[in-house]
């Protein structure tokens, strides 16, 4: 159910004024972004005012070290365009934005805010951190007094895993974030947490309707903020999941649209084909090319047209704001390639620009690893196109893992799937700071993929902890949450144990978890745990072998030390002579069982239990 | 079943002594090459000198322009190599070589002749060619004679197509060229004919016991160079398939091993894991390197050791011989990465050295386009590697041809495996001078793959016909000749009718094959002699679209022509707008229905039939 708007400005004047959305005294509905800051690297900064007929005003500025370089008006007369030049010696404080429109004066108090210390040199989420990908709808409601909130149509219904809201907020997040940091988490990636005040099916948070504000049952931009302060505090860091490609039909451009071309397809949707590879298709039609850009999602995601510069630069600047404002460790961004390919250069350009050790993951969905690598930083291209995005979802190595687990063993299939997948890697500019995840919220659970198989799920853990990748995890896996095998949004996002007052299961305390799932969680814990001091499981050089009766291992090492990785599928164990490893353990003939402490000899072999995955670090 | 062979001189000569293996008066068993020329782009030339105790005498010659660089003698003394210098103006003639030992002089005349007119500057196949591949074992049997040859174990028998020698040979071939003239081939690649004198299964030609001589049951040198010089009266150029990886057990050298590093792992079988990816995985151990490229294929095939620069040397020149003796427009690399992958460097060069315009396609049996463009001439590599390969085998688009037609349509398969698999053309240096075939002497018969559907067929074909590659079809697809669906060798291997005396179907001359046979044969023919005067075929662009309704519709364009061609997979007629197309199509409203010479108009819209390609030359 979509509200179908096409353009006519004299009927949406209409609709709008009836509607009583103008009924501020000083004309000026919004201004944004609603505030910046000094010393960006940029000095300028475009703001969007919103307001009846505030194109009949005119704009002015007095302040040091702050000019109006230009002003656009389009053919709205809602909207005005305001382009300012902030001097890199202008101080903070409150910018009084002048309109007049003849005797009338409306004066605005634009806040320029002062950055907090080091703010352009923060150190995004890298290959010592693991990553947490939480749905904060399904993981625990903080705060019950925000499960329904006047004005948002779409209220509680935990009876629906499918579309439902669950009450789960910010607060929820705050409350757990000891449990998080004693796991040994060391970032969280909640779903988007923005304003999705769409009629229906909300929680999942990739349709906004305002993408400067939190939505209200998750809490406010304050808590947010305080989420990650608290956060930090306690050494995780909060990656923001942003969406440029599209907002949610009820947003509130959709009642009064700046620009006829706002939206793709100029606001008539036209369904996107998915067809990734028209990107880097050297034969692909301009027809196709169009389409997988601007083609809209669904009908309630309309697409957002970022070949017009005005979306392009408050898009960009939105996202430099979450940074800013929040103290952002990094950003995911949503169905990256959907986006105009040239205004993605110039957002991971603008965007690395300002923080240059910010990490940005984005998501590309494909299999293909050319298709992937195509946006990290760094790929030379035929075409000349250039990309500063500096990470990207490993969707090609998480499918090799999860068929690499399931499949039997043979040359083509198994083990050696991991193993080839890996090989591509030449591919990547930088593939050590790809995001390798088990799981994620859009596809199904790692224990249900892996038949509900915990030795298979350890092992799959293991893996993603030693590989050379950034790890990220799916909330619920380390207590063997299910799904269905097949995708199923519903299924694969169910609320966290614990989470909820009154829930019987609680995995933040333990109460009612079965052994297996203790078990699993203690196992996660530990090798979470181990990972954070593990140089050369960071940063070390990685050496593998192909996979060899049932077995596939692997070396990690850096300068200070070697860390042995056999994956064992067998129902045996299985004893690998060491011989075949000479060329990295040279004489090495010890090494510490990281999960059982136990000291062993490696001298002439090493056995490896049924099932599991041994990690060894070598001495 | 492999003679092992360890290297051990006293015992080895005695055995060949005792074989009466010496009995030349003059002591010298072979030199090799057998020949030469003057005016090659490289002045050197080592001679391979095979002799009793040949190292034991000097060696001399006094010719312009041809001096002896030096003379390195090896632990066998049954071997020297003759490092010659042929000075540019050296000419043709016999160069005495004189070996002196005390008071005994051999004269051994050697023959330095001269080169055809534009030997060096040789176009090789290119995309207005369309290459036949065939098994001339199982092509046809011109020539009875030498069915069974005083020396060969292995002998005629017809009633095995997995092991058997059938009789075919170079006349079989000679015979019929103007049957593949007339088809419209214009280039053809026979399956090995270098002497293979193993004790069975020797009809594949892969396992060759003399690197300089055609197999006797095939003919002579002199036979197949008659072969090459008819072809190219009929406009046809020969490919040589030439094995760098491995020889055969039974090989010359097996019985007098020139050095002990002459085969990898010292003559000792180690089996090869197959793992191509460990050539360009940045992680890969020098362990599993080594196995890829030194492990053997089969006990019956040793593998060459060509980090030994006198086995690097022996094949280069090897390879330069037949070029030039034969006069080949191309050469076909068997199982190319498994060769020791610097070697393959220098083998490339070298060939492109001598012959800059002479196309060579090497044969990476991989799925995947990292693998396969790794090496193409001109990819850029971290590692530093650089090849100068000019084409490959495209198995990644030949596996995408086969799925698209065989599995439903969907957006994830179907024809859109073809769409998709296009788009990694940005991975190659030169994807249209890739080869790509509907099938080879190794995989299952396209007619069997594609379910019996000669619909499905004449798609295939027309698809390989038009795409922006070289084509390249296997003997006996234009009269739907059949396999099993899994590899089987033998089953995709069996005579072509009409090959031999007696047989009631002759595929030559038309008499009793099936009308569906015929159709296709026509189908074929019709479209092969069609495109060897479309240049917008041969060197066009190519614009494709998304897969949409069943169909997949591309253009190939240049200055003169836009080619249209739809694959139509539905059981019904389809009518597409040609709207769509606007961005190729411009003004253009008519076309001529290449298949039926009719004109239609394609202002609105075009209707493909069900189950068809349709091809049409735009007006």
């Amino acid at each position: 159910m979509m509200k179908k708007i096409v353009f006519n400005f004299t009927m949406l004047i209409t609709l709008v004024m009836s509607a009583g959305a103008f009924a501020s005294t000083n004309n000026i509905e919004r201004i944004e972004p609603g505030s910046w800051w000094v010393g960006m690297k940029s000095d300028r900064l475009q703001l969007m005012v919103h307001g009846d007929n505030i194109a009949a005003y005119t704009v002015d500025v007095t302040y040091p070290g702050v000019r109006i370089d230009s002003v656009a008006t389009v053919k709205n007369r809602n909207y005005v365009f305001i382009n300012l030049i902030i001097q890199p010696d202008a101080v903070a404080g409150s910018v009084d934005l002048l309109f007049k429109n003849g005797g009338k004066l409306i004066t605005y108090p634009y806040p320029l805010l002062a950055r907090v210390k080091n703010s352009a040199n923060r150190k995004g989420f890298s290959n010592s951190d693991v990553i947490l990908n939480l749905v904060p709808d399904r993981f625990a409601n903080g705060d019950p007094r925000n499960d329904n909130v006047v004005g948002f149509t779409d209220r509680l219904n935990r009876s629906s895993n499918e579309a439902g809201r669950h009450g789960g907020d910010i607060q929820g997040i705050i409350d757990h974030l000891d449990y998080i940091a004693a796991m040994g988490y060391t970032a969280i990636w909640p779903t988007p947490l923005i304003e999705n005040n769409q009629k229906n099916y909300s929680y999942h948070g990739y349709a906004a309707t305002d993408t400067y504000k939190i939505d209200a049952r998750f809490g406010t931009n304050e808590d947010f903020k305080r989420m990650v302060a608290l956060a930090k505090q306690k050494g995780i860091g909060v990656i923001q999941d942003i969406v440029l490609n599209h907002i949610g039909s009820e947003h509130w451009w959709m009642k009064d649209m700046p620009m006829q071309d706002w939206l793709s397809f100029d606001g008539k949707f036209v369904a996107t084909k998915h067809a990734h590879s028209t990107v880097s298709d050297p034969y692909a039609s301009k027809e196709d090319q169009k389409n997988f850009t601007a083609g809209w999602f669904t009908e309630n995601m309309p697409d957002m047209n970022q070949q017009n510069p005005f979306v392009a630069t408050y898009q960009i600047q939105n996202s430099i704001w979450w940074v800013e404002y929040a103290g952002l460790s990094g950003i995911r961004v949503d169905t990256y390639g959907y986006s105009d390919t040239a205004f993605l250069s110039e957002w991971s350009h603008r965007l690395t620009d300002e923080y240059p050790n910010l990490n940005i993951v984005g998501e590309e969905w494909s299999l293909n690893p050319a298709i992937v690598s195509y946006w990290q930083k760094g790929k030379i291209h035929a075409n000349g196109y250039v990309s500063y995005l500096p990470s990207l979802m490993d969707f090609p190595l998480n499918n090799a893992l999860r068929n690499a687990l399931v499949e039997d063993e043979s040359m083509e299939s198994g083990l050696s799937n991991l193993y080839k997948e890996l090989a591509n890697d030449s591919q990547y500019p930088n593939p050590s700071n790809l995001v390798l995840f088990e799981g994620n919220h859009d596809v199904s659970r790692l224990y249900s993929v892996l038949n509900d198989d915990v030795d298979l799920v350890k092992m799959a853990l293991a893996y993603v902890l030693t590989a050379p990748r950034i790890p990220q995890l799916y909330y619920g896996t380390e207590i063997l949450m299910k799904s269905k095998k097949e995708r199923d949004d519903g299924a694969a996002r169910q609320d966290f144990p614990g989470g909820w007052a009154g829930d019987k299961v609680n995995a933040f305390n333990g109460v009612g978890l079965t052994d297996e799932q203790k078990n699993l969680q203690n196992y996660l814990k530990k090798l979470l745990n181990w990972r954070k001091t593990q140089s050369a499981i960071h940063s070390g050089k990685l050496l593998h072998y192909t996979p060899d009766q049932g077995t596939y291992t692997y070396f990690r090492f850096d300068q200070h030390k070697i860390i042995m990785v056999v994956l064992n599928k067998n129902k045996i164990s299985t004893e690998l002579a060491t011989k075949r490893f000479s060329e990295i353990l040279g004489t090495h003939t010890n090494a510490v069982d990281v999960l059982s402490g136990k000291n062993i000899t490696i001298e002439k072999s090493v056995t490896v239990p049924a099932r599991s995955a041994l990690i060894l670090e070598v001495e």
